[in-house]
């Protein structure tokens, strides 16, 4: 058991690893670049074939959550082991945070070339904000609660109801391991529709992980107090929201399905 | 059977749910963010995928119509339960109308940000106009009829054709459930290609669903009279649509199929 | 015989109506919508579905040749039966030419709107020309030989070298009938990267059909002899073309094959 | 033996040849088509599905290695035979030239338009810089060491440690020969996310085989001389971070791997 969650851990820890190395890294593009290399729709493709390598890295060996919140909705709806809820999230905090170092060292010229050593926050006078790269900010006029928390809960529940959708050896799940696009597509689905309010987050770790190691590598505490102490929302607001997408899954699908039924 | 039918008229609600909470999240996305969250391209993209993931969260107990002119298309040449047609299309504007609600609560701040609470339509004057996030609206120098109508009969047309070649089996069926992105496939195509006339709706629920919701919400009646009453355009157009566009699939492919011919 | 004949026919004409109904009507959404609704990239993914799609609707009963440049090639290299290679290329430009009366249709309100009634062919002097969504025109530098004769040649070579790697099947061709994608993907491909010197016809049946209904549907004989009589580039480059591209994957890889080696 | 090793090398040569005829190829048609054609994205999916392609060419023959990189890698961790290490790379190279070849002859009046003969390489004063089609050149900003050695080794090794997840029977990789895509999408990302600094060659041959052609063809010996000779990077850079990506992988998810866990 003990050698089964360090092995699982190791995959959780090198997938959400992926999944940041190249969803921060398209971030860092874009703001670095200009437009010229990039703008929101690259983001979002980005972001999503992020998601699907990350799976294709892990998804043999831990199930490949790369998300608290996948995780919790787990261990409410599909029987995950509540004993390895905290180890998981954990592991996918530290790759996330593991990768965002990465990534500092190889942008580290172009950051120094783009905002002359100054480090800023995303923000009404920031001009060259990099902070942005890591972590999310919400925009201006969005409040934190109800603006941004139910953001966060519908975006992850929809995650979720997804996820639980394409998983479901009862319905239509794709086979010959062609899920981890697919759900990498619903990723880049979340991006293009509920991306402008906050960014997306839909995953603690994702948000948690990277803001942490900005604040440590040179922009200060501020990236936790901006925006009212936003930072909050991006971690209770998943791990709300894909509780209830998985229920919602649960409650107009799996409820119905025929336990007899055959597996198609 | 009244529980098969609960069972398919579940799936049908919220797999449109899931069609419209994605299709109509992009056009918010776009119409709200400006051109810096996405342009017409994403539209196009965003709707493709909305379509395949409505079809892996309904596919496998319902079949996954989420559009009244599939229901009338498939009662009329492939033998559906003509007593479930009525059903379907209730459950699939229903799908539509709660999904347009959790839209309009998600981007509440976004859309009073905008629109300063101004509730427009779009037209000459409109110069902040969201209706059009929810329901299709014409170009200026479209008629309604044969303008409109012809452009709602031919995209349907070609989407059915496609949905017909896609399921069927002794064609090159697309197998592991590979499908639905196929379809999301043919849907993204139609937008690039049929969209700029009037929104290529090609759906009656995906445009009365949400046209109703923002009658009800704040925009008013003239979401109906709009356009010289434009609204029964995307109702009748996909109907006739569907039907003729299975119609061509069966003349052109299917009557040529060996009756005795394995399925490959 | 005869009967299997005339099933062929009716496939690839319905199939080469699917790819130029969707070819030429993203052609016609983006010039007709200014650069709001799509441009260059969207057209290439466009046509890369349109192949797609076609496949899908045609690949089952006829293999799906859409494209006289295919035809000519399978039987060079692969046995196609020659009596039946004209027949096949007759079905190809009339799927064509009926494709494109359907779009004039669909998109006569637009067209009007956008040139006013005057027809005009694309040239030093025209501002609104839209001949150059039916068939392709050359930039003003190239030469019709060797400039667009070369060009149409290594762009179909490509193209049928993919098609006999995709259908190898002692190479890894794509299976459970996901092939017509990864056609499609090479047509993209192609018009991402052969697409500016006369907008990548590499289809006899795609460029003729198209500008014959030009010709007689308001255009007039001008589409025959803009550039300098280039409309015989796009006919001759793909049917020369498609020949030499077979011809170099079998010299390079069928050819190495072990004739007893197992099919993977 | 050496008639299979001809096979290959055959392969090989083919297989790189398209990758190169491709990616090259979007090159070509966004520096000479102007923003138009294309753009830093359009450029990213090009390679994506050149890659993809090239793939689907050599894959069944000799693994599709298509760079030194992949080559070295699966030498040290894989157990590819030493002595097919160097003439792989020679084909890979001898390819990559090739197509540059045929590059220039199909884009050669349009190049002859776009600089008017005067061919220059990218730089502070070159206005018409046509060397970068080839080639890669870096950012003004960037240092050859560490700047741009670091960015090879890092997007090289991400790309190893993906090809090894992709290919790895014991988790989830893609069945029925759909592998070459998902190849092709992480180059896509790699190209997204780390391709501003110094345009993401992470392939010895892609870049040393055109770099070379330009400077036959016309460009002369600047285009090793240039930015301090920079040259040497895109060729050592990959080489080292290809072996450490392979490693990575195998400490992460390799080495855990049950030797008695059957195969899923």
């Amino acid at each position: 058991m003990q050698q089964g969650l360090t092995r699982e851990l190791s995959a959780e820890f090198i997938g959400t690893f992926i999944l940041i190395v190249f969803g921060v890294g398209v971030n860092a593009q874009v703001t670095l670049g200009g437009s010229q290399f990039g703008d929101f729709f690259s983001i979002n493709v980005g972001w999503g074939l992020a998601v699907a390598m990350g799976v294709y890295v892990a998804g043999g060996v831990s199930g490949a959550h790369l998300n608290p919140a996948v995780t919790l909705a787990l261990a409410c709806h599909r029987g995950f082991a509540w004993n390895k809820v905290l180890p998981y999230m954990v592991a996918q905090v530290a790759g996330a945070f593991v990768a965002s170092a990465l990534i500092f060292a190889t942008y580290h010229e172009a950051i120094e070339h783009y905002d002359g050593g100054v480090r800023q926050i995303p923000g009404p006078t920031a001009e060259h904000a990099t902070a942005g790269i890591w972590a999310t900010y919400p925009q201006e006029y969005l409040s934190n609660f109800p603006g941004g928390f139910v953001d966060q809960v519908v975006g992850t529940a929809l995650l979720l109801l997804l996820i639980f959708a394409i998983s479901d050896e009862k319905n239509v799940a794709p086979k010959m391991n062609f899920a981890p696009v697919v759900v990498g597509m619903a990723v880049f689905l979340i991006g293009m529709t509920y991306g402008i309010n906050c960014g997306y987050a839909i995953n603690p770790a994702r948000d948690f992980g990277p803001r942490l190691f900005t604040a440590v590598a040179g922009w200060g505490s501020g990236v936790f107090s901006a925006h009212d102490y936003f930072f909050w929302v991006p971690i209770v607001g998943p791990l709300v929201g894909g509780v209830i997408g998985g229920w919602v899954y649960d409650a107009f699908i799996t409820k119905h399905h025929s336990p007899t039924e055959p597996v198609v």
